[in-house]
């Protein structure tokens, strides 16, 4: 064992100066800047423009919004429309991580709490900040819970296939799929990391390996066609991802892409590890189906960054998402546990478990 | 049926004043700009650096390039010595397209015959010429008849996904694959046609779409990572690629990502067709794992061009080819005919028919 302690260098939320600081990850790696929000406003436009992406990075940059709003709002006669207007342009901002509507509900019941303790302006914004920077820290601790449960899964000298970034940058720090490959790592039993590159927004190449790097942890990029290839060459036993929904039987949302490695991993022999916190469980979504899958502009397709790279004319389909169903997941780990082979059942008596 | 004569504007090779002019496909679509060759080793540097790509493509200007090679040799003392230097250098331009090695042993079986019927050099010129012409001529008359083979296959009202460019660009004309698709639009049987953009060289974004629309062919492209939910979507009913190299048991090896592509068209119900000439066949090699597969620099990945997208320090596994096994080939359509469900008795069988 060459470490004890995990690297975790990466924290892309930050609260400074009354202020919601994120790193911009539509810049990285060529450039590390801050955007700072100072409305619930500019928070909504950070995470509908990709400032800040992942699942649960979205859910706790929301709950940072809220406190935004609350402090900008503080004792104004109608605050509270205020407040419900600035809910919904959040509510708004993104459509299929769930952990978006699970922060804002979580947010609104301490509010709905402290409005019947009759909370005064600056009680409101003490206790909102408190319940914010407890999502925020509760998301580290649990990534760190789930990395350790994730890693003893792989086999020593395993190697893993990772999909889009689920890492530090997408989650409150440490990651969720980008978790279990620092703790596996930390325990020295990985071989080696390939990512996926990830179009069109190359989260793979730019974010993945730039916070895997950071922390030490060498990491080959493929494009996304070669993972078949990689897969019948032997040269990894896993595929781990993150989720932005999982559905109640099961079946899992999660950045374009990860279907056709799931399918590819089965045919291969490659188990197929899924890490998300409850909080990525919807248990009101009855399945995959039902989950809206966001499409974003052909542009961002079409084009990369400023420059056109395709036939002038020519069109794109560009959903975000797609859904891989419970069956292809091999192993799902969540802060409460791990589900081998996911299924309504197991996934409602998991989250019913306290 | 809205046209009778399938549209076919792009020729990517032409003879002119003594010299090989190629379109260079690396800077398509923004411009199109001309390389004039005047040397076979010019010819063999454009094909390594992919100014021309595409294996009948590759055939045909390493053909031109023996013209060259005898224009420039002429009478010279050691002109058999000289021309055998820049066979070589032909020969090793690039590994995995067998149509490279097809072509030049056309030509060196012709210029055997020249020597031995004690040709002078203005004879061996125009002989070699004419023969370099023949290949031309003969692949874009064998793209047609196979676009009609393969467009039978096409029921009406049915979606086409394609891979890379295995369109005229890739041809002496017309294309392989999208022959088929020309010859099935042309018949008004296409509801559409799905290009994925095909990293790390995005020939489906830059070429495919191009030529398409040219041709007046509406042409929506995908990221990779989207074409397992287009399939589960039933947007796509065929997939239809080229060959680089078809083994005598029927694997195909073709561009990195065709092989997932087949394992994901299997699982979905979807049809795999692949379009390839026998000069893309070769008999000497059993099976796919024979076929050499040729890697390139990790900066075609984890550069744009002349940026850098991914983290610095990134490394990256870049195989530009990878192996279908014939047993994931539906329909095989080749110049001589039709085969479904290729194996090594019927692609024998098939080569040997004359």
């Amino acid at each position: 064992m060459t470490q004890v302690s995990p690297p975790d260098a990466v924290r892309p939320i930050a609260w400074r100066d009354d202020a919601l600081v994120l790193l911009d990850q539509r810049v990285l790696p060529q450039e590390e800047k801050d955007v700072v929000c100072r409305t619930a406003g500019e928070a909504a436009a950070a995470i509908r423009d990709m400032v800040v992406r992942g699942a649960p990075a979205i859910g706790i940059t929301a709950a940072w919004g809220v406190v935004l709003a609350v402090q900008e709002h503080g004792n104004a006669p109608d605050w509270q429309a205020k407040l419900a207007a600035d809910m919904a342009r959040l509510r708004e901002s993104r459509p299929t991580a769930v952990n978006l509507f699970w922060a804002l509900d979580r947010m609104q019941l301490r509010l709905n709490q402290l409005v019947t303790e009759g909370a005064d302006a600056a009680q409101r914004c003490a206790s909102m900040l408190a319940e914010a920077q407890a999502i925020h820290e509760d998301d580290i601790a649990i990534n760190r819970r789930m990395g350790v449960l994730g890693a003893d899964y792989i086999g020593k000298g395993e190697s893993v296939l990772t999909h889009c970034n689920a890492g530090a940058l997408a989650t409150g720090g440490y990651g969720t799929a980008l978790g279990v490959i620092r703790s596996a790592w930390a325990a020295d039993r990985l071989a080696g990391v390939y990512a996926d590159e990830t179009r069109p927004w190359l989260q793979g190449a730019r974010l993945t390996a730039w916070e895997l790097l950071r922390d030490g942890i060498p990491t080959t990029l493929i494009v996304e066609g070669a993972a078949a290839s990689l897969m019948a060459q032997g040269q990894v036993q896993w595929v781990i991802v993150g989720a932005d929904r999982v559905a109640a039987n099961g079946d899992v949302a999660n950045k374009i892409g990860t279907y056709g490695l799931a399918v590819l991993a089965r045919q291969h022999g490659v188990r197929f590890m899924v890490v998300a916190p409850t909080s990525t469980v919807d248990l009101d979504c009855p399945e995959g189906a039902a989950i809206p899958i966001e499409t974003r502009a052909a542009e961002e397709v079409t084009r990369l960054g400023d420059r056109p790279v395709a036939a002038p004319g020519a069109g794109a389909w560009n959903p975000v998402f797609d859904v891989t169903p419970a069956a292809l997941v091999d192993v799902l780990v969540t802060e409460r546990g791990v589900l081998e082979r996911p299924d309504r059942d197991s996934l409602l008596a998991l989250m019913e478990s306290a």
